[in-house]
């Protein structure tokens, strides 16, 4: 059992909270049971090591060790300090792994043929960007693409928020929003901007056929210019005295009506 | 202007994070522009002080310190080590309200002759409750109803994530969720219970007619004898890989199926 929490290996892990290390390194920590048992099932390939208490490996056998285990993953067992040691969260339930980012490209996205997108135009906070994964996860979306000067999706708090959809999902990031509206738009793709201003309700926009949800930034919504390129301006009525939903959300929302409910 | 951060006015509101105290006294606090702005607008009879930095009563002059004014509101000019001091949140944005709990009553929201209501069953992640309650107020619910043992709604976590719904919709709490469904049902409104594992998908539950959605705990959701007094079972079908939905996100997608979208 790993009990030094002052060892090089504990250092390292700690040190993938943050940003730079990670992009030097190319990994990143998942934390808790959830995230790490969907990392273990959709990208043994790219786990490089997995952490867990004794207690979270009697807790998650069958769940996560067992199939680490038949996957040839490396699996280590750690004292309780030394979980807390390498991670961020307050409550990591006994249980981390260190896997290698995944760099999945627009053009393997649309090689599949997606249908329904949802881009994220510099949304910088970590729920509300990994609560809208998940949420295209669970819409049962083709991907999620983030533009360049968002939030890293990679940062623990994204990890954590996306409950494991992070695995699920391509996730492409580093976008220029107005040339990626364009080649989706090349490929048939239509263009939904999501804005408070718009002209036409939820209700009322076609969501047949390929399209792509746009969301903004949390404080100023989306710029004129890239609404203004976008194919239908929607908006998701409030019925009540609330100034707005979040963007988790209001995103949450328009994926489940683009899914059908 | 208020600079001194040991004085007893400055202990009282920080006091005020605690249950007991809020209890004691019937008071809470409201940080932030949003949440102090709908205070003013829509229950300026329960506000009993303003607390604004200068830089905050400069910016929010028009929004909350000429109405406050106008409605006879005490406005307290403060430092910003005092707000500070004050508050729970570390960004209040300069600017934080005292008011007194309301005390709705389900019989006075039943007088109302309400067609769309949520209760929450001893939901106690105050992040997940305040969002429900602003998901609520923005999808046009009539009224948020919680079980005892659920999160005290008055929880600066709470009022901070309605972004001022709590001041928009009526919440009424402590209620006893068997008795309250017998009393709901007694005049004409149906129950759906939310959960994972319901026959009916969101798609096909009838939504028409006065209705109420249950929500259980994020951990384990609704007790069977619960769910089994409902009326109906829904749930919100996950087309990907995701495990399920938060809470917050579920109850949003549910109450805009209700409102129509």
């Amino acid at each position: 059992m790993l009990t030094n929490v002052r060892s090089d290996r504990v250092a390292a892990v700690r040190g993938l909270r943050q940003r730079p290390v990670r992009e030097r390194t190319g990994r990143f920590l998942v934390e808790g049971p959830q995230g790490v048992r969907e990392a273990v099932r959709y990208a043994a390939e790219r786990v490089h090591d997995l952490y867990l208490t004794e207690a979270a490996a009697g807790r998650y056998a069958v769940d996560i060790v067992q199939p680490a285990l038949a996957a040839g993953l490396r699996v280590h067992s750690v004292s309780e300090q030394v979980l807390a040691a390498m991670c961020d969260a307050q409550t990591p339930q006994g249980v981390a792994a260190v896997v290698e980012v995944a760099h999945p490209t627009l053009e393997a996205v649309l090689a599949a043929k997606p249908t329904r997108l949802v881009l994220l135009h510099e949304v910088r906070d970590p729920g509300n960007a990994g609560t809208v994964i998940r949420a295209a996860d669970a819409a049962g979306f083709d991907a999620v693409l983030l533009s360049a000067s968002s939030v890293d999706v990679t940062a623990p708090k994204v990890v954590r928020s996306t409950a494991g959809s992070i695995f699920h999902v391509p996730v492409v990031t580093a976008l220029q929003t107005p040339a990626t509206l364009e080649v989706l738009r090349a490929h048939g793709i239509r263009s939904l901007a999501a804005d408070g201003a718009g002209p036409v309700t939820l209700g009322e926009a076609d969501l047949s056929g390929a399209h792509v949800w746009l969301f903004g930034t949390e404080a100023t919504g989306l710029p004129d210019g890239l609404r203004d390129a976008c194919d239908t301006v929607v908006t998701v009525p409030i019925h009540g005295k609330a100034e707005s939903l979040n963007l988790a959300m209001a995103a949450t929302v328009c994926l489940y009506a683009s899914a059908g409910v």
